[in-house]
């Protein structure tokens, strides 16, 4: 028997066939065009699932059960998807809905969740009882792992580890607090900290690197840092200085066996991960202990989302 | 059948009966008089759990388990008490020793995990499966309970909600980060808070009562502020920002169905509650969701450490 792990995505929807060794035996995919219907999305989902199925040379008798990935908040007990913001999703009965459709068991989950629950089962964390995974993407996602099952509050809205205030009244944040995480350490942060060292420092070779890429990316502070330039240095530093203050914060509260750094800008690999790392051991509440925090990048990319909504109906 | 909880403080040790009803039938306590050595502590705490027996007119043969609340690091897998910085206490084999003392299973835990237990199993948690419990003192202390279990990471060491930084490169705190949200919220801190208004508004209503009381307390500014003096009013203003702040963050991380607030200052009841939880209500990312976490003030005070010890054995 194989599962079908949907991502539902605000910009892709991605079907895979996930086999027992969660490896992806063929995917099908096409764009979420938002604004639309919940129920032209379904329809989607449910043709991607068979032909996803159909890819892999196998048949809808061969699946047991479509777990799906959606962001949002998505009560797992009523299979309704609350709220999502991304999809304009309020109150949609997804699970039932796509039952209907499909035929099979259906498992619904936030997105980011189920990531965390694939490169717990499959990726980087794999192995591990008690793992934290965060992505540093246009926002900063995350999901916990406890006990080997995603943890998600008593009413499906947790793990929102990117809206923790780390500077109180600080920047202003999509969420609309002041000062969250995630305005400092996502993606989008670091690029708005390299425009403005960009703009303060025009003669710099930061700011040649992104004239001649032509835009402004997650890495060209990175590249301008390796290629010697001081103001690329600073903008680096001070990111990862936001980015390890609150990785510290969650070794505090969690101590996971793993802590798992997801995202394009996680492909840095060490050049981010050792000096974040020596951050988090010189301020971790937890410095006498004699087990502590793996801190890594994830391995799986965007296939973690499909592989653990392929083992929501399995935890 | 009833056990015995202990509560190894930094000032007291207290060992009381618990009987199935989670009641506390009777207790003895001694003072901890630090410093001195762990085999001297841990032969007065096996005489108190005596002693607590005998106050109840039952004997050992009467007694299920002894459970036992420290301050610092415990690993409940191997009874080892791995750190503990108030009681001076590194590697100390806590279990093993007491069990040889009363001949009966010990269960060792963090006093913090201990009480959010028992305020959960008998206290303003009662009946939650996901709680916190943050205890407003010396410092900020907290407790996690998933699935009705106390949650301590992989290394016995989590939990430590205090020591998230919420205003980065802000006030040093104890443990070496700057800008922890204990630096902000603990009863110490409102104490420095107040003295610094006092300081730079000596004319002040609060400092008038500062001056009657004799010594400045985590009431002072209140009691200032219900004497309709402005300074004591912006005192607690601030306070309660940064309080509500982390609070708000944590219940964006967990989402738990109560969070619970123990301490001195939460005697304040709704004084302290109400402004609290409008600041949560108006800054947590669940805004859509139909359930939302309970902000309560603890129930047990004092005794919930002792409760929730008594109940490790039955988890």
């Amino acid at each position: 028997m194989v599962r079908i792990g949907i991502d539902l995505g605000g910009t892709n929807i991605v079907a895979g066939v996930v086999n027992d060794e969660h490896a992806i035996l063929a995917k099908a995919e096409c764009k979420t065009n938002l604004p639309r219907p919940a129920e032209a999305i379904m329809d989607d989902m449910a043709r991607l699932a068979k032909e996803a199925v159909a890819n892999a040379g196998l048949t809808m008798e061969d699946v047991e059960f479509v777990g799906v990935g959606c962001p949002g908040t998505c009560n797992v007990n009523t299979g309704i998807v609350e709220y999502s913001c991304n999809l304009d999703f309020k109150e949609v009965p997804l699970q039932a809905e796509l039952q209907a459709r499909v035929g099979k068991p259906v498992y619904i989950e936030n997105d980011a969740n189920a990531a965390a629950l694939g490169e717990t089962v499959a990726g980087a964390a794999k192995g591990a009882n008690n793992a934290l995974c965060i992505t540093l993407g246009t926002g900063v996602g995350g999901g916990i792992i406890i006990d080997g099952k995603i943890y998600d509050g008593f009413n499906c809205a947790a793990a929102e580890l990117g809206h923790i205030v780390i500077v109180c009244g600080g920047e202003q944040c999509g969420c609309g607090r002041e000062g969250c995480w995630e305005a400092y350490a996502s993606a989008t942060a670091l690029i708005r900290q390299t425009k403005a060292a960009i703009d303060a420092h025009p003669d710099s070779r930061l700011a040649q690197i992104a004239a001649e890429y032509g835009h402004v990316s997650g890495r060209t502070a990175f590249d301008a840092m390796r290629d010697g330039c001081p103001i690329g240095q600073a903008v680096v530093d001070q990111y990862i200085f936001y980015l390890a203050s609150g990785l510290t914060n969650m070794v505090n509260i969690f101590q996971p066996e793993v802590l798992c750094i997801g995202g394009g800008i996680s492909r840095e690999g060490d050049t981010l991960l050792k000096p974040v790392m020596a951050h988090i051991e010189r301020d971790r509440y937890s410095k006498y202990s004699k087990h502590q925090t793996r801190l890594c990048a994830a391995a799986l990319g965007n296939d973690a989302g499909i592989i653990g909504a392929a083992y929501l109906g399995k935890q």
